[in-house]
């Protein structure tokens, strides 16, 4: 077997940010391997990120995964990775003009993602979920009455911008991919919430089934290689976060208010 | 007076996010409007940047400021107006490499300056400060414990790597800019955490040093248009939350951990 063109280091049980770049791998039908997937005894497991994280693959140190390697270029962050990958393999256009505004639109899905996550990990990456519940309660109470309608409701207005389907219009690119993959984990993880909002959002909606039926991305979904979503990635289903009503979370914050008044 | 070859939108009363593309518009010494510290009368306030996020930019809509304008090109993200001016400005080498992996350095900056935000707004940036007091102490106390050595000892690490004095080892490039406004900041806002930490950061000392008395930048932090740090920025010099002792930060922690062992 020849050498994969591409090799990606990423946590191998969660789809996390990894996601977004397995996704651009699998629509380019590029031959790559997900390393820390394959078993220690063929060098993957875990133990391949460490390797990467110890500054093994040279000068270029990640601060963390997804990390891909190309031939001698190592680069992390995922929408720097999804820039370097978009031009070789066909997933953005030639025109530097249209490439950064893909990037700019990536760079908006990432800070998202962080919001996400932090709706169950507010205070610290390095407590549980359960050493932070209060916390996460009141974070995606505010998640999910501000930022999720204006996040979904700043990406809709780009496609109607755009003439649709996709981001740049007619012509097809990596960020179409990551808003596919942002609106599945809304609804993996907040299904009342997107119930309520989904309805505002008729591009979005239809871009994810567009999204859902290219041939290779089908394929994707139905194989093994794509990990279901979990509890352990971004995208978490804890649907106590949902469940406490607007009015509820309303009179909660009174005091708060009251305490900020009185300083 | 001639046209300026740049128009920078960004919140007229802070550094913040802005303020990493204001130290590569200064070191460059470009031709750049901040418009909205204009007065509204020469189109300038805050209502200068209401107008490019309503659209009246053109097509590629931005999410939020910072945004560049650089004749027809409208580009939004901190790390994306830096990619796009660094190499119109001769702040970064002509190697794709290299401008990958300033990028890539960039973006890792970029997530650590949302950490730094999130230690006074860990709930909602739609609050106050004050409406968040509690849990802002306690995400402080682990980015200060967790985050600040791990992200500034990566970034000390980089620079061992390169050999220095700069990121890029002998040669200056836009991301040391960045450096040098992340470790200014964080001694705005963790004066007692610096002071702790910063015997093990002798090359981002150095190279903090050395960003501060380049001539143009020396220039620019002496005149106006340096806006001071404070506490509606990103880095916010409040006290408090720095002044709680680990220990009994430890023990505050305790009653979490039992209710997550008890589920």
């Amino acid at each position: 077997m020849s050498e994969p063109a591409y090799v990606l280091y990423y946590w191998p049980e969660i789809q996390g940010r990894g996601e977004f770049v397995r996704l651009a791998l699998e629509e380019a039908g590029a031959a790559y391997v997900d390393i820390a997937r394959l078993p220690r005894s063929k060098g993957g497991g875990v133990e391949a990120i460490l390797r990467v994280l110890r500054g093994e693959l040279g000068p270029h140190l990640p601060f963390a995964p997804p990390i891909l390697q190309a031939g001698d270029v190592v680069v992390a962050q995922t929408a720097a990775i999804l820039q370097f990958l978009g031009s070789r393999l066909g997933l953005v256009p030639a025109d530097p003009v249209d490439q950064l505004w893909v990037h700019q639109l990536q760079l908006t899905v990432a800070d998202l993602v962080v919001e996400v996550h932090d709706t169950h990990h507010p205070i610290a990456v390095d407590l549980y979920y359960a050493q932070q519940k209060p916390e996460a309660h009141r974070r995606t109470r505010h998640f999910l009455s501000e930022r999720v309608p204006k996040f979904l409701g700043y990406f809709e207005r780009v496609l109607e911008t755009s003439g649709g389907p996709w981001a740049l219009g007619k012509t097809f690119s990596y960020v179409d991919l990551s808003l596919f993959q942002m609106m599945e984990g809304h609804r993996y993880a907040f299904p009342r919430r997107m119930k309520a909002v989904e309805p505002r959002l008729p591009r979005l909606r239809a871009l994810t089934e567009a999204v859902r039926h290219r041939p290779r991305i089908a394929a994707y979904l139905a194989s093994e290689r794509r990990i279901p979503f979990n509890s352990d990635g971004i995208f978490r289903q804890y649907p106590e976060l949902e469940r406490r009503a607007p009015e509820k979370a309303a009179a909660r914050a009174r005091p708060a208010k009251r305490r900020r008044t009185g300083k």
